[in-house]
């Protein structure tokens, strides 16, 4: 027997043990252990089977993000729930399983999806290479994470900076500035952790069909009451809407934009300058844009929510004179969310006031997976 | 009414709806919401109570890193699971929520303890300021997430780099730079996002208390397959064991010392290169330091694990002479760690061998609350 094992095996017993919360003597060789249960598997055909350990519940499904039914899981002898997808189209999902009406997590799945509201797990189902969002072997940038104490906010926050591959801080080459705002919910490392924002914009950048740029995420609440009201409470609280904005407008402004552009090497000229988000983030990038073309000159709105009509409240004065300044006004929604009407009625207006914009409609529902299709169309229209 | 409320309702119903998965046609006025439940909710006299809905199942428990036992969870009328537990000393701690012996998270807690085998919650019982992990309104340093793809372990993979408040890549200011490991099962991540490092290293560089430096924080395994096996599977793989250190040695010193040498102003120079870390990057530490004496001067072992005796098939060759280059060996270990004799094994070995070491006993068990402990007493020791 190998000389190693018996302390190596107390070691790791050890650490096990810790987790198991039982007191065990090492034996020479090491115990029978339970099977692992495989709690997601990948097949050939890119449908996945997912478990779930659950003995006395009742009812189990998976909620899958982008489809409209959860399935229902089915229960063995040993306790354990399973159910097959059908073949999925390559991408990451988001999913939940709901055990007797409570969601949950898988947590042997690592792949997680952060949410300050509600963590789920997600699943890669893998595609070729052209896919966007796909690791590829490229040159790839990096990812900065800044703390800071912001008075606007009233907190201790973070943003992100992602920087592209060749960035030299001690050269002098300047980059154009990408803002990109997470949705409700989501925190500041959303685009990257799940919107996968770095490995598209790298890919984009080997390919040569978006400019190198640096994409600047930061935390999109002006307040964190907007987090601690939750889903509910921000229907009975319309003051926490205004302050979440305002307070917004003024952390973005006032404390991220000086320090990104003092520590990086971007071009300080509202050409070189874009904000662009999904849902909540949509709005955010179609205030803070719209009403201040002085600082951005390109746009974007991936399924804009929380823009109450009449639109004139939220852009005052905003007519034709915009195009003047605006490069680029991108108002993307997916066709079977149910923000779409709300997003046809802003083009509309937009339409009726003469400003320039560009409609898109893709399939899909309120998802990343349309918002990764959505900025990998978007960043290579920017500072053209 | 605010004539904002039926459009803004509209928007964040169809959010919900989304993940509810219901068609509903907005009311004018938002409709009751159940209460949610408070997951997790932290007392004056720092007891923390827990709550998880689970109706059918017949045991729910909480384990609490470093808690001996597990607390049962009592049920009440409505299917809610709940335990109080006793006045906590102020840290951070891993927990996890365990459903008739099936382990869980709850979702609805976004504070989480990565880990590559098993995904954990945490609560935060807040301590005074002068805890070397609490954020304090000092200078903070930055994080930056790099990504490559690597010959050594034939994958693609990241690691992190911490540089301290007033780095600047513009200038010529060269730092000394700590290599910092995780321990088994953990991800690169798991020395900001739990141990917390980012934040111990602003406050000990404020305080005067730890010079200003450069932490490097790479993925500790040489292979994937150590993870892949899981903590059944390595018992019956020394192979993978063996594996696993090489290729970490290759692809610290060949991939990720090289890029952080050529990126960052560091000082390349042995008496400027530190390198520690626990449980599994305990050993590491060991293996690289003591067996690459020209490469680092200044070692450190927390909670050190996985060193098999007889410890000179290890470390041939070692002895006495290595005290002229050695400038800090430090071991770590917490007095109710299973790892405690095997520490105090190597450490008799090391003064039987006349190596210079420092022996550190500390009250606790394989957690990172020792570890955040060893890191704030370590850090300091660094090149004086």
């Amino acid at each position: 027997m190998n000389s190693r094992f018996p302390l190596l095996f107390l070691v790791l017993l050890s650490i096990c043990s810790l987790a198991q919360q039982t007191r065990v003597t090492p034996p020479v060789a090491p115990p029978p252990m339970p099977a692992a249960l495989v709690t997601l598997e990948l097949h050939e055909d890119n449908s996945v089977t997912f478990r779930f350990r659950a003995p006395n519940a009742k009812e189990v499904s998976l909620r899958r993000e982008g489809a409209t039914d959860a399935l229902s899981m089915q229960k063995d002898e040993s306790g354990v729930w399973t159910v097959t997808t059908p073949p999925l189209a390559p991408d990451y999902y988001g999913y939940s399983i709901i055990v007797d009406g409570q969601r949950t997590i898988d947590p042997f799945n690592s792949l997680l999806k952060p949410n300050l509201l509600s963590t789920e797990n997600m699943v890669h189902v893998p595609g070729p290479p052209s896919l966007p969002w796909e690791l590829n072997d490229v040159p790839h940038g990096e990812i900065h994470h800044h703390f800071y104490k912001s008075v606007a906010a009233g907190d201790d926050r973070d943003y992100y900076v992602y920087t592209p591959p060749g960035y030299d801080p001690a050269a002098r080459t300047r980059y154009p500035v990408l803002y990109l705002l997470h949705g409700y919910s989501d925190d500041a490392s959303g685009w990257t952790a799940v919107g996968r924002a770095n490995v598209i914009l790298d890919n984009l950048i080997a390919q040569k069909k978006a400019k190198p740029m640096i994409v600047v995420m930061p935390l999109g609440y002006g307040t964190m009451e907007m987090i601690h009201v939750g889903w509910g409470g921000i229907f009975n609280h319309p003051e926490v809407r205004e302050k979440n904005l305002s307070g917004f407008h003024e952390a973005l402004l006032n404390e991220v934009m000086p320090k990104v552009e003092s520590e990086y090497h971007v071009i300080n000229d509202r050409n070189s300058r874009a904000i662009a988000g999904l849902s909540m983030g949509g709005s955010e990038s179609l205030l803070n844009g719209l009403n201040d073309l002085d600082k951005f000159a390109w746009i974007g709105a991936f399924s804009a929510g929380g823009l109450p009509e009449p639109f004139e409240k939220d852009f005052p004065g905003l007519d034709a004179k915009a195009n003047q300044q605006l490069k680029l006004l991108w108002i993307a929604c997916g066709t079977e969310d149910r923000l779409i009407t709300a997003n046809r009625n802003l083009r509309d207006w937009l339409k009726q006031k003469g400003i320039q914009h560009t409609d898109i409609e893709t399939p899909g529902m309120h998802t990343w997976m349309v918002w990764r299709r959505n900025l990998a169309e978007f960043a290579p229209l920017l500072f053209r």
